[in-house]
């Protein structure tokens, strides 16, 4: 990736990613336990992620200096046999990356449902490009058919005694070089696991781009819920009118009332949660007037608060925005302001950029 | 990618895939023929992007119902043996995908002159996950050393007459089933082809996050370059310090001093030029005053031109926004309001969102 972080460790949206996978495992209440591995220079950096972000029903195992070494540490962190095993042994594990944070649980119980009956089972996407195999001089020697090959992707589950096993007997070869587990349950315990065909959401945070398009694709899915605040308690068309022109642009909508002191008392309750925590929470606090009958700067003036208290909330993660919504007699004026509030905080709630909060935005 | 529209006509900043691809070709002086295959139906939208985005060279050719009947295609096009061949036959050809946006001079040129040496030569990767090859009945069969093979990407670079000849030689199942265009060259000219590694950004647009990615780097890359325009012309030394901050933000910064007229002038030359047609430009006026001598709302009544202006030339792809930068006479608030005047110039260019245009904001 060009960058010294380890990628589990890159910021989206200002949280390690490593969080959001570790939130995708802990939504599954299925999951009894979940080992991490971690090498030891980061083991107080993991630890203080845990903590910063709640994450529970989290051991933490010492990561081996390949690929194969970590999960085996992992595994021994489950296994009754070993002394400083703390977890019971579960009869199916889950084996996954930290880079994966879209996996969702029907994959996971597929996977799951596959190891308990095949022993072995492991996602798998078609491949996007063809595989060749290059001679010793770097040429061509030959290429594979695509039709006949698979991309192997996580998550894989397997029976716990199944892997276990195929971890103690394989070859220091196998734990320098290798990178398959389903090739260890075959090889080591005769298992031939269970290929099921997973989503394109299993993809790996490998380069920079992939970082970029998991920020693109967390920023949608946290914006499919918005609640959006007016001053309208009076004129209470104007909510519904801007709710209907908001679905255009955004799928979940709720357009409350309120006054400034409730605005408050609500993002107290925000402050105090531990929404903000996870995301950046966007809060756009509209006002309804017609700009014919007050002068906008006498207004704006007005509402000078709104910026004061965007500055107090802003470091608890909760971006706070004034728009000031031409509620004109004007029916095509009205519609047009309409619009562009819709399209204004569409924009806030999708870049949900900390730069651009505490302003005071005019439709 | 779950969308109806092919990959390579999906937009990027309201711009379609391929144009970014086309021009990233064009870029290149050597390349003297540009061959676009295109299915009959989607002929006439492949003009108007030639013609919107003025893109030079292309000649158009029918696209099969296979990957390799459209490179036979296109290949007939340059070749002379044919009757509606218009075009010169080169030494060289290049093939390459509508859907990677990202190909650079230097990996096109090192393909080509491996070609040259070759007869064949073509970019390739590692592979991002292990390649497994199932059994009939969705098990596990094998999997690959992942150290021993590569991924086979684009571009590649072919002598004419040998890929033309592996074409005209191909048996009806290559046409229908193959995927590589190396292995062709291989198989009916005995050509090894030489494997040249990529970089990162050769990768292929594919499913919706690799879209969210494009748009991410395209972004990026074109807010390397910014202009910021002040209204200090006597106050010089805000521009200077700007400049100073904005560089931590944004690479490459100019800030220089105008007057409104001025400023309309640089609109009037960016609405003329070819420039908003490619990426909507930002435009960002800054206003630096002492808050405490002006009242701000007063100030913003004074600039409401903007607004009138940015409406003008939105429809221009161009994203004009004010910015009020409070040059206070106290250093601590003049060096906090220079740092959020930064951010927010930072966020206008990297989002580059048409519905934040217009807006006044203050920093």
């Amino acid at each position: 990736m060009g960058v010294r972080t380890p990628k589990q460790f890159c910021r989206v949206l200002e949280r390690p990613l490593i969080s959001y996978t570790l939130q995708a495992m802990e939504r599954v209440c299925w999951i009894k336990d979940i080992v991490v591995t971690v090498t030891g220079e980061n083991m107080e950096a993991m630890r203080s992620i845990i903590q910063r972000y709640g994450h529970k029903r989290i051991s933490l195992a010492e990561a081996g200096a390949t690929r194969h070494r970590s999960i085996f540490n992992g595994l021994k962190a489950l296994a009754e046999d070993q002394p400083d095993s703390k977890l019971t042994k579960p009869e199916v594990v889950i084996i996954h990356d930290a880079v994966r944070p879209f996996v969702e649980e029907d994959i996971l119980l597929r996977v799951v449902l596959a190891a308990k009956e095949h022993g072995a089972a492991g996602a798998i996407r078609p491949l996007v490009s063809t595989v060749v195999s290059p001679s010793a001089d770097g040429h061509l020697d030959h290429s594979l058919d695509r039709a006949k090959h698979r991309a192997s992707e996580m998550p894989q589950a397997f029976l716990f005694d199944v892997i276990y096993e195929a971890y103690q007997q394989c070859s220091d070869f196998d734990l320098e070089f290798g990178t398959e587990c389903l090739q260890l349950a075959l090889k080591y315990c005769h298992r031939k696991a269970k290929l099921v065909e997973g989503s394109p959401d299993l993809w790996k945070v490998t380069y920079k781009q992939d970082l970029c398009a998991a920020e693109a694709m967390i920023k949608e899915k946290i914006s499919q819920e918005i609640c959006v605040v007016t001053n309208t308690k009076d004129e209470e068309s104007v909510g519904h009118l801007l709710e209907e022109v908001l679905r255009n642009e955004l799928n979940c909508i709720k357009v409350a009332s309120s006054d400034s002191q409730e605005t408050r008392k609500l993002l107290s309750i925000l402050e105090e949660s531990s929404l903000p925590l996870l995301y950046p929470i966007v809060v756009v606090l509209v006002h309804c007037f017609d700009f014919t009958s007050v002068p906008l700067a006498q207004r704006m003036e007005s509402l000078v608060w709104i910026r004061e208290l965007a500055k107090k909330v802003k470091g608890r993660n909760i971006l706070l925005s004034g728009l000031l919504l031409n509620y004109s007699q004007d029916e095509w004026k009205l519609q047009e302001s309409l619009e562009q509030s819709a399209a204004i905080i569409a924009a806030l709630v999708k870049e949900r950029n900390s730069a651009l909060a505490g302003q005071l935005l005019v439709a």
